[in-house]
């Protein structure tokens, strides 16, 4: 055993005593109440497909009536008789709306058709899953491409949050709103300079409407998920850098039900900042800002790793993309790249 | 002394232990040539007041020829003239030039001009500091005022940061780009839902461009400032909500000389995240993602410290916020927010 094993070891067991105390004291102050969609309408966007639409299906069958938007009528045709597949409980109410979500306008509209097939009412619980990635490096971006990031990683799910909050507070429903990130949420590398500022911004959003929606009882989650198997993932390695190829490779995702079920589960809890995987996990625990911790024990234990982890993590990526300056000074120059006009 | 204070003190000289051997080691392999202005030609937006002119001035006494931009023709010259009383030899070139920085075009032909007069050669270091806030509550704001948020403390710095790492990689200048976040790039609270996003995003693009500009030996750094007292914090205090100005009234500011000599500080010493005062780099250290640490020994400190202070000073914000329920209550009805029409 080396000095550092002996130093960390030892660090490591002392912390563990530490967070069992801060634990123990954290439960006993905030015992929560598990939170139940039965009987409740949930509203998720991106519900057609990928992590919207698995979590659309735990919701309905743990009860929950269930409306869904996204832009491709087929497909919400098509996830909506899956929904009815299983349904509990006549008293259930599955509905489908074709939105795109993109601007202020157009997704308040979406939630007022959603509040409108329900006699007026705002939803109990508003997912905005809807987003998608596609990474590429910022030197073969336009404005354009670097503009949609935003759009399709933030705007798409924060216009919705914007009119939901809005219509919680108007009808003083103590409602949820759940916001889904990324890893790329909590750290970035290269490929992903158009859709990280976007997952950086949604959790900056989703701190400061959990901090302001306290004034109404209102609860903000967001889900930082890990790679989905999905039909996202299939669309974003469409443009994906073989430099972020490679970086990924040794990547485990987690399949859309699986992610969902990691969601759900983190909103039941009451948890802030839900992740579903360790590796996120461990950077949810590093990079808390003033974010409600989930346990402080594990998250303090989560801490400590990643103290060490982290940098290890990071030093092996930066040696990898400088590894790669000649081939990609080749892709470079094969583009024209130096030779062509601003 | 409690068993509390005991196992605090306790797990804090472990860590210390720790720390000092991670510390030691980062030295010996990252030894670190400080970066000296002297000679450079560099680049500052937002430069004819607050930060962006303390800087620019701080840079004209270390040496540099230094181009400022910024909107108002009147400050500009009024900041040129302040440059050239600096003047430490007859080298250096001041310019000024009035562009709007807030869509791709306009940033691209800021940094076209700034080039062009320098015989078409790129700055060797491009600090981007322009920006603006208006805290609001989301429930006040339309959508445009929550799009605003994300132009003024985001597109109008990233633009800049997408036209300048373009342009330093085809000419291969190992150039510098530094962006300026905040304190609520790190965290959130009530009244900053449409800044700390913007905030946030800069980080996560800063995260991404730190990496993806290895391939190129250009460097990116990022400043959190906490509150400067600027022209930019009078304007802030005009929208600012009362809540939001009670949670702040215990906040230490800095003056921007202050600012502007701690970002300097730490991109001479090639630091990624820059702080320049205790509690934002209590938020840095414990809220740091995949970004370089700066120093391992302050930083796990400071790291540990956080660990704890972090969750009761965001209790107490938190109860701030509900204590203020009744109170908000009366503002929203005084509006006529519950009787709206959507």
């Amino acid at each position: 055993m080396s000095l550092f094993d002996l130093l960390l070891s030892s660090l490591l067991v002392k912390a563990l005593v530490t967070v069992v105390f801060l634990s123990l004291s954290s439960q006993m102050f905030f015992a929560k109440k598990k939170w139940d969609p039965k009987g409740k309408h949930v509203y998720v966007t991106g519900g057609s497909q990928g992590l919207g639409l698995a979590l659309a299906k735990d919701l309905a069958r743990k009860g929950a009536s269930v409306s869904i938007v996204a832009r491709t009528q087929s497909k919400l045709d098509a996830a909506l008789k899956e929904l009815e597949s299983l349904r509990q409980s006549p008293a259930q109410a599955f509905r489908a709306f074709s939105f795109s979500l993109n601007t202020a306008g157009a997704s308040a509209e979406a939630l007022e058709a959603v509040c409108a097939a329900n006699g007026g009412q705002v939803p109990d619980a508003v997912f905005a899953c809807a987003g998608a990635s596609r990474p590429m490096y910022l030197i073969d971006m336009t404005p354009g491409d670097f503009e949609r990031g935003m759009t399709d990683g933030f705007w798409v799910q924060a216009w919705t949050a914007f009119a939901a909050a809005k219509e919680m507070a108007r009808q003083n429903k103590k409602g949820k709103i759940i916001l889904v990130s990324s890893t790329l949420g909590y750290m970035s590398f290269v490929g992903y300079s158009s859709y990280a500022p976007a997952k950086h911004a949604l959790r900056g959003l989703a701190e400061s409407l959990r901090s302001e929606l306290l004034l109404y009882g209102i609860d903000v989650h967001i889900f930082f998920p890990p790679t989905m198997y999905t039909p996202g993932f299939d669309e974003e390695n469409k443009t994906k850098p073989s430099i972020t190829r490679k970086i990924e490779s040794t990547d485990e995702g987690l399949t859309a039900e699986q992610a969902a079920a990691g969601l759900l589960t983190g909103v039941q809890r009451g948890d802030h900042h839900i992740t579903a995987d360790l590796i996120t996990s461990l950077f949810r625990a590093s990079t808390r800002g003033s974010a409600p911790r989930s346990n402080a024990f594990v998250d303090t234990v989560l801490d400590l790793v990643a103290l060490i982890g982290v940098p290890i993590w990071r030093g092996s990526v930066d040696k990898q993309v400088i590894a790669y300056r000649e081939e990609h000074k080749v892709y470079l120059e094969s583009k024209g790249f130096f030779s062509a006009s601003r």
